[in-house]
């Protein structure tokens, strides 16, 4: 074991405050990264603050971050995919049994054996894992992922989550040329699906409910910018729409986006609200529309982004914050006071 | 035209009774049929009794029946897939335009013009379509099925409608050997349901919340029987389902349900519950599960499912009724006291 600096909370109230954690020295398999951007997702902020006490309960100390971009430092003597000075990425997902049917299919997400970036049973160390608001991390090699040499670092870290996340579902669902595709709300999901749905080819409409949104939506790759508040803008859309990503996670009205959708649409959340939302099942029915969840990505699949990333020079617009911001871009996160994504840069911890 | 004997309300409220209709002369493409029988699908007390006047109100007098078997009695000059002396059937579509992508697709259900059997604008006479409660009916070749000979044609004409409504989603998302099948709600669709999954190879469950409906499950082709209100015996499937047709109409938890999906599996509705039922989207996301509507089927899927019935002697199982027990039927049809599905012989009104 060594220790490594670190940003963590102690209870679901406490500031974010400099602290040291322990990190394995890689085994066989392992890679070991020093952290130089770690994205801040608003799940970290939802786990920080144990808003999900329900579903996945926090465990204090806790240090968050799953969109973390580094360079190798140390390998394992069995790894074989990278070596020191590599600049690599490590996204949500940190292990899983590797041999059950889902990581057989290469959806290592949905493992009933898999292990998040931090909050997670950690089976090395015991304790829970911690994620990347640190100098470093150790991680077996098949959950590292290769960065594209011409991404930026600091804007390629939220792809590793924000990125994903958008990109599988729009994959699974059938996105590309000649479909047309809706993106509900502009945040750090949102954006990445805009630009997502722009290079694979489909027509794109934002939604909004912010007409100062507009320009932004249509630098980002947008075709069409819809206001979602207006009844009429809306109903020149009815039943037009192939796919449908809804990035938003409070309660919202989605029938009003069901009702967009061409026949076999589907409309994918990658947004979780906490309160179930009533769904119409006439507007499911009459053009046997779909509605469903996605979750992150399998791990040839975040590789498979990431070099479309690297083959289409897409990173997420982020601003870039030293780790001792954190507790002002958290309250910022909380008013969606950023376009779109922070990242922190973490030579900014090696420092203090 | 001419004039045909029928059963018709006059109002939401007031009964059915003996009346009198007019149907067209058979144009080029028309096929005339003499009704043999009419099933009854709760479909027809909705519109009979206005319960959807939010989204279709009845036009009366209204004579319902979308579930239709008979004889070809006479047929257009430029007909040519059927004969004086045919057996055939009728479902709930007599027309559509035939040339818009829903109809290239052969999902006909989907079609902007498409025309219902009942209670929808005709444009042949003006006023509303009539239905099959009726001895004799006039429709376009394009929307008259073959029934195959060795079926039952009281029990075959719910195929018309419970059936293929049942048939459509299976096959659209993949039901066969080696998947596992669910089916909530024993009625008039449900118990349909179940018949196609277990012929279509599927490992088949049904969901009920009566214990008396055991036995009868077993019969119909179910390899388990799960009580809906044994939270523990839920529990058992948790995660195992590819698909799951919910067959259920009135209110209930849709969550219960999704939550025993495997990944990517999906739940269809083929009831349509009045008011939105609320969706816990944690459940969609975490093993990508889809929750979807499906509304009938195609002509040429309808053939199919009639072809597949031929092979498998699959029909409904009916209580034959005559004409003049229509009200007393409906009396019970809201109590779901009938296994599983009315079936007018429409003998007894060519004998008034």
């Amino acid at each position: 074991m060594y220790k490594a600096k670190a940003y963590s909370v102690t209870s679901a109230t406490s500031p974010f405050a400099s602290t040291t954690i322990q990190r394995r020295e890689p085994t066989d398999q392992d890679v070991q990264i020093e952290i130089l951007y770690c994205g801040i997702c608003h799940s970290d902020l939802h786990q920080a603050r144990n808003e999900w006490s329900g579903v996945m309960p926090t465990v204090y100390p806790c240090v968050p971050g799953h969109e973390i971009v580094g360079k190798v430092t140390k390998i394992g003597s069995a790894v074989t995919k990278f070596k020191a000075g590599d600049l690599v990425g490590v996204g949500c997902l940190v292990d899983s049994d590797g041999t059950c049917p889902e990581c057989k299919a290469g959806l290592e997400q949905f493992c009933p054996n898999m292990e998040f970036t931090y909050n997670f049973p950690d089976k090395h160390l015991g304790g829970v894992t911690y994620g990347g608001y640190s100098e470093s991390i150790v991680v077996n090699e098949r959950f590292v992922l290769r960065i594209p040499a011409n991404l930026d670092p600091a804007g390629a870290a939220p792809l590793l989550c924000a990125g994903i996340t958008t990109y599988s579902p729009m994959r699974h669902w059938g996105v590309g040329k000649g479909k047309k595709v809706g993106v509900v709300g502009l945040g750090g999901l949102g954006h990445m699906g805009v630009k997502f749905a722009h290079a694979l080819g489909a027509h794109t409409v934002v939604f909004t409910t912010s007409p100062s949104k507009k320009d932004d939506a249509l630098r980002l790759g947008a075709d069409e910018v819809v206001l979602s508040r207006d009844a009429n803008e809306m109903a020149k859309h009815a039943g037009s729409f192939d796919f449908i990503l809804d990035a938003v996670a409070a309660e919202h009205d989605l029938n009003a986006y069901i009702n967009l959708l061409a026949r076999d649409g589907n409309l994918t959340m990658v947004g979780a609200p906490e309160t179930p939302l009533p769904v119409a099942v006439f507007g499911l029915l009459f053009r046997r529309r779909s509605f469903s969840g996605s979750l992150i990505g399998g791990i040839a699949e975040t590789q498979e982004m990431l070099d479309f990333c690297g083959e289409h020079n897409i990173t997420s617009d982020v601003e870039v914050i030293p780790i001792q911001k954190l507790n002002e871009a958290y309250e910022r996160l909380v008013k969606s006071d950023v376009k779109y994504r922070f990242s922190i840069d973490m030579a900014s911890l090696k420092a203090e």
